[in-house]
């Protein structure tokens, strides 16, 4: 299990809390502007000699590892569906995967770290430790007025975004969810579906990042994604208790089926896994289900993705059948709180 | 649990089996003519004497009893719809209610014997013991060319009707169904839904009767009734293996989610109840599923329709949490054939 899917704070509603660093090096194109030079070379030593040598983090070259293994990274959020696409990109990761740097992306480094519930500051310091170990081997591309240049206008600056992964059922059940993403986007930042832009909202899992970084201070940035988590989760609690008393038998009804669903099926698509396990989350943090913690549902969902569960040479209906058996196994220990 | 909900033989496909004999008194108005006329006491008295005097039946006017109890008397098909709605109308049942006689129906009097599985030779023997009982208080109204006279003229002759109640979850699945409706209706038998008359075949549940009486002697009926049984009855079960080599993932599959949902649910609708105890029957009798018969499922679905759930004042969301209690408690003992 990656350790950002441990139980941390909020992990009711927040899944987990990323902290992204774009990086570039002075005087070497970026990666943005040109694809596949050989100065791959020569950002990826800095970082190799950082992490891989001096630590023990492990290198992964995307030309290195097969399409279902990058898919399976980026459906961990380890690496992007850019990175993926990639044949000079690559990755260095801790052994918990925790913390990453992508290289070769749209910025030549991009430092990441990635922990359970809610915790921003917690991630940031975690993420700028990288940063400064990082920058004692290599000269950032750095403007006194701009800060941080990056492949992308939208990361100038301080580089850094900040984003959470909230979980998401009842204000999505309720339709809630739509007058609020409008809310959010006017505060600057963005909601987006669980594999960043343009994925849809599957599985009632959101992404919510700030949008610029120019002109604004970490602190600053911090502050507004927080605040705005806060009150998704304050929000979305309120309306699970809210469900849970004036729908109570209807939900009851579709939780006690989700379980015994997810228990029972011989063969399930992602779509109804992802629909099943909501309603069982929404179980666990209304005490109607117990022996199972939030966490191990995130976990569950992540497991159950169609990358994460294919071998090659699958047939999607093999890995329909999979997917039961693994739900039946990770669902085994949870069992409804009889009233 | 009613007598014919036990075990009986083929209970696998054949819920049970019908006899009916319809009979009338010489020289009274028949009820299909004349409603409400006072002929209703003279046509009850021998009946009366008959089975409840000198037997240990018991007699229920329609007028003493509460519009749900006559809807429970219908759906344990003790009495017809016709008769729960005739304030004049009676039915005298034996103790365990396998044998009855309406009174006052569209005829005077209707014998029936009704008897789990496929029984049709018991089931003549045992009505036409109450005819010779009846008959003894009676002088019936015969005709020597005829045979008996009745008040549809469907009915005349021996007034022998012989049913089968089956389930056919596999042959209705795979539509296969349609076509074998048309070749029974070519037998000159007709194929009704579990209600009778212009009801739809709800739960999977077939009715196969007789059309016509007259012509035809008890042997040759039964003998007709019987074959085109057996012939639906193995049809059925070559489908259900079939269905379970063939798609074996979907009907596991199916199955598992079916008892699950049954096991689980905190509202349930009866249309939903009897789709899914279609496919525990079929889970029964194909090995996935033990420590359930499929007699029980059948007494399941008779519980669960809505007049034997009802209870005074109860609203329609009342009865489908009930409905689910109800399913929860008498699936409890079934359990999945581990592979």
């Amino acid at each position: 299990m990656a350790l950002w899917l441990k139980e941390g704070p909020d992990s009711d509603v927040v899944i987990s809390t990323r902290a992204r660093l774009a990086r570039n090096m002075k005087g070497v194109a970026f990666p943005a502007i040109i694809k596949g030079t050989p100065k791959a070379k020569e950002v990826m030593r800095p970082a190799i000699e950082t992490f891989v040598e001096n630590a023990d983090f492990r290198f992964i070259g995307m030309k290195e590892i097969e399409p279902i293994e990058r898919a399976r990274l980026t459906e961990d959020h380890i690496i992007s569906k850019d990175l993926a696409m990639r044949e000079d990109g690559a990755v260095i990761v801790s052994p918990d995967e925790s913390l990453s740097i992508m290289l070769m992306e749209e910025d030549a480094y991009r430092l990441q770290c990635m922990l359970p519930g809610l915790q921003t500051d917690k991630a940031l310091s975690l993420v700028s430790e990288l940063d400064k170990m990082l920058g004692k081997n290599v000269e950032y591309a750095y403007d006194d007025e701009l800060g941080f240049l990056t492949g992308c206008i939208t990361n100038v600056g301080t580089g850094l975004r900040m984003s959470a992964m909230l979980h998401l059922p009842a204000l999505t059940m309720t339709h809630a969810i739509n007058r609020l993403i409008q809310q959010v986007g006017q505060l600057g930042l963005t909601v987006r579906g669980i594999y960043g832009e343009g994925s849809e909202a599957s599985g009632n899992i959101y992404q919510i990042s700030n949008q610029l970084t120019l002109g604004l201070s970490e602190a600053e940035i911090i502050q507004n994604v927080r605040a705005v988590v806060e009150n998704l989760v304050e929000q979305e609690r309120r309306l699970r208790r809210e469900l849970m008393t004036e729908k109570h038998l209807d939900m009851c009804d579709a939780i006690c089926r989700a379980l015994a669903i997810l228990k029972s099926a011989r063969k399930m698509d992602t779509k109804e896994a992802l629909r099943l396990l909501s309603s069982v989350n929404i179980g666990i943090s209304e005490k109607v289900i117990s022996g199972m913690t939030s966490a191990e549902i995130y976990n569950t969902i992540l497991a159950v993705l169609p990358a994460n569960l294919s071998r090659k040479g699958m047939t999607a209906e093999q890995r329909d059948e999979r997917r039961a058996q693994l739900l039946r196994k990770m669902t085994a220990k949870a069992v409804i709180v009889e009233e």
